[in-house]
């Protein structure tokens, strides 16, 4: 057998920094690797440059904390959607994931993360007084939390919630309920009791 | 919604480029891409460059075509294996599957592929007259055939067979069966009936 499985230091290696991809292991990480050498020497060095460069260059948007490529952000800066309103979420890929539904007009806040202290995340690593800030500065009637409910989801909308409340701005949720397409046999309890218990008018 | 769904031509420029990988889709792709983001800017310049090097740096072994940092590999180097077996297989993966059971003592020989016409791969493209050569050398008892039982598999093995009938060289296969943990149930007919056919003595 190989030293570590391997026949080669270089593919060694290859495979170790692959392998510290989130989701994977170094079984995709060696059949990715070997995937590189059936590429041109070229295409691998642009691959490698994209991602350096997009690790280097990104900007953050100095309204909402959305990832830009310079100055604020194409939601901040596009006058035609409603700046009234403000969506708080954890992460940059919540506003990708919101933005792909078409069905949100409004702007955005990037908390970067919610409070989690056995992560050792306090609210002030994230863009909370930011957020305080953009209320107190007026202009903003509604904040939607659109955060996780783990515990640490519900912590950092509570402390918002106390943060914001001295404010004059209306502080909703996004709704929970079963999802479209899913068995209620299959809900958890608390979706589906909160689902009654929040019923909408029927509508065509 | 943002142009092509994202907020920065950089963040598309390495979803782009992430996707391109094998079994990565845009949504894994946009996932990794913002993991680089809480990865300090050198760590990610480390990885970006451990793969450049890898594809830049990397040589095959002149004997067996298997990856190899320098020279020949430490395979064909090492004298405690019996260099009078080679199993030829198709890819440099699967020489690194085989040397992880511990259970094969011979040398390799890597195709680099199989035939297969509607590919464009013919046997020129594959490293055949190599393996040809060293049994024309001479010091070789026996080629093991560790292809794929596809049709390109099996027209490969059958071509090899051919090029090398003239040698004084055994040439055999690998044992094809049901595998240790598989139901019989769920095993195929013509590898249930191989099973039967080729059935060893019990070993306790």
């Amino acid at each position: 057998m190989f030293k570590n499985n391997y026949s080669s230091k270089l593919l060694e290696d290859a495979v170790e920094s692959l392998s510290t991809l989130p989701g994977i292991g170094r079984k995709s990480a060696l059949r990715l690797a070997l995937n590189f050498l059936k590429e041109d020497e070229a295409n691998v060095e642009r691959f490698a440059e994209s991602i350096v460069k997009f690790r280097k260059e990104i900007k953050y948007c100095p309204i909402c904390n959305m990832i830009t490529d310079d100055g604020t952000c194409p939601v901040c800066d596009d006058e035609k959607r409603d700046s009234s309103i403000v969506c708080v979420v954890e992460s940059q890929r919540d506003v990708l994931s919101i933005e792909n539904t078409g069905e949100y007009n409004g702007l955005y806040h990037v908390l970067g993360g919610i409070i989690s202290p056995i992560d050792g995340i306090g609210p002030s690593d994230l863009t909370i007084d930011k957020l305080v800030e953009r209320v107190a500065n007026g202009g903003i009637n509604e904040i939607v939390m659109a955060l996780s409910t783990s515990m640490e989801g519900e912590t950092t909308a509570f402390y918002l919630y106390r943060k914001l409340a001295q404010y004059d701005v209306k502080i909703s949720t996004i709704a929970r309920g079963v999802g479209f397409g899913d068995d209620l046999e299959y809900t958890d309890e608390l979706t589906l009791g909160k689902s009654i218990v929040n019923r909408q008018p029927f509508a065509i």
